[in-house]
């Protein structure tokens, strides 16, 4: 099995719908399971930091989602997120010097029978196994740096800022 | 929209059922659909070199995978292949100076419910974005070179024969 | 091809969630384009009344829900629609002599990878072929007569109120 | 709760790919756990006869499926069956008084992405609720008695002898 440090902060990626209130809620990140289910031969250390969009999420969730990356023994930490500021908490975790961070996240569910959640988590994964270090972004099947990328909310996408 | 190239071979991530033949066959990749079923993002400049079980493959079959490559103007390719023999088929392409490569497969047809297809695919196309040039296989949500990683077929996983 | 006359009125069954309203909303029905996916022969001939909540609809809906059905040259129709008040429309179109009519729902959207919602079209499906004429529920796996189910909201799920 | 007696016999709606074997083999029936998955309420009493191609069903496998209906103290029995035989192994059962019989079974391996498997399993439980008595093969979206039904192998369908 490989293993790999996963932090989860929320986002689209993990908002499930509850009948009982006519309404989605971000719940527990079912990418763990999802990645029993397709035998990927992926087992997940998971660390929960907060369920929130990300437009809620404050300093203090950032701070937290910091500390805990620096706390893990791993080097490498795949991190799940909510699309519309996951460019800011990426350019809020500042230097970690030895780490190779990559953000990912969904425009869709991952309980959606069409989501692109488990897919996104495929490339973020291959960015993290080949990256030496630094934080990423993997997005619309790329590879980003946080300094030259944002989402384009009307196109469903990220882009490069620089081209 | 993100343009990849890539590159089938057949495999059991193509593979189909058929009821009328009560049998298995390899048929046209589902990758580009499946793609576009999730809004990935990524639109696939497909070639197409065979649709074969990867113990069927022949020396001809493995230039022709060659020759496809380097007529290809993209630097970077997304190869589909068998499991079986997807190691051979890479380390028989030699040097390809300049490119980036990276091999993936399935162990559970793509057409599956609970297939590892698609999630392989992304972290191979993440490998792809990420690695500056050279042959990489991605499998076990792993980026191997091909002289150091084996399949394990009782276990259901590639892994590094250098540890 | 097996025909089936469709008449949609919304509901969970048809709510699709949208990234850049970080919501949901009722749309169009995915029932017919699954019908297909799967290769399930039935071929769908569709009515849209509208795209709401159960809890919205108002009268003028359910009389023109009632005017389309009359309006109908087939003599069996599948509906489907919000749970919470699927009992309330079955009651309220009164006798439909000659035809046979049956609601069905879902807890969960249709577009949700875990959805109730094309199983339940089949319930119903089997329901509509199977009884001579009246007005059924078709939800959690039985098919009731409108006049002795309940919705139960806790439970998630349809029971009679006759036991 | 809906409980439902499942009598299984094997079939495509069972099979699976096994990459070891570079082959598919019918396996234990994934339907219970699918129905549990999709929150169907319905829960499943299953008695497995066999796990067998339908071509390869004996006379001996069809006098235990009878005996296994007749064991039952529930007079609502849902049968999986393999296609190619289904029609035959249903009237092989000859007169089962005051018992509702449903047969059904898939075109495409209950374990695919877009298979019909759960979906005939709803059709076929929505005629099993309807039904007074009588055995029957819910197929294509139809209702059928074994007397008048045929499958059409390169349709990939069953259809009616009677028109």
């Amino acid at each position: 099995m490989t293993k790999i440090a996963l932090v989860t902060t929320g986002g689209t990626i993990d908002k499930d719908y509850f009948d009982a209130l006519s309404d989605y809620k971000v719940v527990e990140s079912i990418i763990p399971e999802l990645l029993a289910r397709i035998g990927s031969g992926v087992e997940v250390e998971q660390h929960e930091i907060c369920r929130k969009d990300s437009l809620e999420l404050t300093d203090v969730d950032r701070a937290a989602l910091k500390a805990c990356i620096e706390s893990l023994e791993c080097d490498k930490v795949l991190v799940t997120h909510g699309t519309d500021t996951m460019v800011d908490s990426a350019q809020a975790l500042g230097d970690m010097p030895g780490k190779t961070i990559v953000f990912t996240g969904a425009m869709r569910p991952a309980r959606f029978l069409d989501s692109d959640g488990l897919f996104n988590v495929g490339v973020a994964l291959g960015a993290l196994q080949s990256k030496e270090s630094g934080i990423f972004i993997a997005m619309t099947g790329q590879v980003f740096t946080p300094d030259v990328v944002k989402k384009n909310r009307a196109a469903q996408r990220f882009e490069s800022t620089s081209e």
